[in-house]
């Protein structure tokens, strides 16, 4: 399975809009299935919510890692497989806090800390596609009032290594997020080795 | 999504033959999907086994909890969705024992501790039915000599709590099972539900 | 398979704006696949025709059960199977007339009583729902002027046995449409347990 | 949809083996979907059952209709498909007794008459192909002792219309059998000419 | 496979808006797939571009045959099967050309003679049905400046046969595209029936 | 889409065993989607017929370019689309043929020259994997009796280009083969690339 992860430097609001299909080609001109990861706030337009239960919602932060993910690789796409994938990027960021040292527990798609809410996200299809949008609260300014929040730099002090160098900085969150891209494509590609060694019944 | 959960009482070994289609029906008429448990060794034959990287090898155990699968809700089955919720099932495990304080890796659908293979699993499909099966030693006994392995019981000593009742045992073992089951069949079920409220591209 | 049925007591008009993906979650916060019945008129406006073959035509009527079903079980949703299963529900309508004694005829989804007609149907599909209407006139009041219809309050003549409990009025109208709506939710059902004891090919 | 319908005047048992994939290629040179029809007697040998229910019954019957279908349209072959269609001809057989005035009740895919069973029934799948069964008892000639069985020639006293051409008898059997596989294979095309007319979501 | 082809002798422009779903339907009454072929000139309106890397780009030519295809035999309609039936048709039309001695070159859905473009070709697909659009230029008339084009009438040079009868011009170019639609027709059909006569795995 | 491919320098024949499923694993331990080509004769066992067409007949040569595909992207696996890719391979080989100046005609899969056969090809498939064989004659040589064949060594007569490098021979069949399976995978990579830049109805 080819996919293309690219990271953007520029910093940029994730308002919704760049879940509409094919957007890494429209933007990018990146083709084939795509991973897009950029640090930026969020504040989604009422016209672009996905999920039905956040109508009326505010979906904003301040500071986000952004990870737009999308398949092409299903035809016709499958919401099933999806969400299916989804869980398994959720659960890739958790093991990740995991391996750091940080406990944190996951209800669906999101990630809690001390039951603050880390994450959002949302999977949804067109046709031809498939596509995940996970956002990591980089601090929890700029979340909704009405929601407990936590962001990556507030969990340094739970991060179980006394070495600085795994405390959460900006220096350094290019490699959390890389790590995270890398497994969930290694993982997506363990399944489809995991396929072709498989007796069948 | 309807799934039934019967754990046996009665031990016996998994041999291989239990992932053959419709053995829950055939077996004790459970008609749909299933989730079959039981406690008992481990002694795949030959001509039983599904991954064929494991041919000539032992897979062996004395004491193993089994969990076997199977899904009829997706018509035809379909291998790469059979592997991703084998993927959540292992990633559940994994959150169970990280709740009990004790933190284990992953490589595809294994488990390890401190680098000793917890348990084995496979998925396979007939043209109309997913199965999958997780087993997790409980002790290393009777383990391939080759292969460095280690059971739930000997995870006693990582278990945060010092509250004795979360150590394993053979009295608190279906609490465990029956955990693991849940959270799997609950988080199949959100991501139907899930489906079931998301606006579409 | 989950289906949650859900009868409404008020009463209001069919615009076929009800078909639109995820109304049941929308409307009510029902999710997953669900069956959402209620008696009331039916005036479809010409945005909302989902049969190309009724454009410029008058689809309306006073008095109308409407049944309003959408399934989330198959991804991606699949109009073959919406069809087939708007059939089952059209002849499982008829089943259920001949058990009063009511002998009907069926072109395709469209069921007659001396050749006149006492249903509309259609079924659609978005990328992850299938959503079937089935509307039966209550009476043949405000039908279009050059389609020749009856309601089910008109076949009370019909009915075989003398019974008067059997004719059809307002308090057992909701009786007849549980049958109808459970038979359909017991067929999908056996459908999906007939899957699971099959020996295949 | 193109569907070849081919009676077969020869006499011969049904055994079960009729439905391996491909029997009307292998058999009749007859390439794509195709029905079979023919009549005789039926003696399912154990290595045939398709259905888990009935490992052990016997399965027989001295005298019956055979339907023997076989679908490639839909590729991989799907037997929630395959059963929704068998369901669709089971009803149709109903409808075409319904309109020579013989009521009968139907559970899943059985079909009886005065509490008497007139059908045996099954759809199975291999990759590729869907297949489906169905015999009709034309009398109740040497069916299994611990069920109560009805013949089709044994319903003409239920016949509403005293023209004795209406009576089931070996000189009209071919237009019933023709009838059903006409109304079956005009249905399938109906649904799929109702695809091509609908206004999507 | 049933597929109607219908040739307009009526002159007019394809400006994108025929490859909606059901255009057939919709403007001709024709039900089921269909193969809509016309002789008129293109001038893609911007609203209806389908190849987002066409986006800013004139798509023009003052002549060509049109082919719009429509395919609902796969639900739900999928766009690798829609881009492997346009690769499908594309080397179809290379290979009527080759027939009468003229040698072109693909890259993809293009041909190219001289390396000058003689087609334009696009798929696309709605929930329930695929769209293929093919056009090829009769003369390089109208095209846009900065791509090197060629007609059908420009090759008449090149065709083997020295009988003019061979010749490309109005009078003939209906049996081409007879040719080329009945060729493609001949062709899927060949395939389900060489998937019904398949012994599988 | 990754596909590996090996061509193997051992000469061996191929019996028809090498079509099962998941051979290049086996064989090889190449995982994933595989195209392994080598150079033989072929005298395939009644036992591994794919065709039930050929059953009785001899699908002999003394020596062929042998290619043995399996994909494991589509899954389930789907043997429409193993068709429709066999059909490309074929074609594509017929393209290259052509670039020599060859002509040749085709008949679904198979390619003739001078109404000489050329190839012999099947697909088939598992429920997860598409297995596609297409032998080419090197030479016409231990061809049945009853079938006008011909090979690649004795087309070099037809060879446009009188630089006597472009004639077949052992020396540059390699290049031969490996510029065919490189069209291949472009074709199917081209196909996945255009699928994610095309916009949907």
């Amino acid at each position: 399975m080819l996919i293309t992860h690219k990271h953007l430097s520029k910093n940029f609001e994730y308002d919704g809009s760049q879940i509409e299909a094919s957007w890494a080609f429209k933007s990018f001109k990146i083709k084939g299935s795509a991973i897009i990861t950029w640090i930026g706030s969020m504040n989604i337009k009422p016209d672009n919510l996905k999920d039905f239960e956040d109508i009326g919602l505010e979906i904003k932060s301040d500071n986000m890692v952004h990870f737009m993910l999308e398949h092409f690789d299903e035809q016709p796409a499958n919401l099933r497989i999806g969400y299916l994938r989804q869980r398994l990027l959720v659960m890739i960021l958790k093991e990740e806090l995991a391996n750091k040292g940080i406990f944190s527990s996951r209800e669906g798609d999101d990630i809690y800390i001390d039951s603050k809410k880390l994450t959002v996200s949302i999977a949804t299809v067109s046709s031809s596609s498939m596509k995940i949008h996970l956002g990591i609260n980089i601090t929890s300014d700029g979340t909704p009032d009405d929601v407990d929040t936590i962001g990556l730099f507030e969990l340094n002090n739970k991060i179980a290594n006394s070495n600085s160098k795994e405390y959460f900085n900006y220096s350094n969150l290019l490699i959390f997020i890389n790590d995270i891209v890398n497994n969930y494509i290694n993982e997506l590609n363990s399944i489809e080795l995991d396929i072709s060694k498989t007796n069948l019944l």
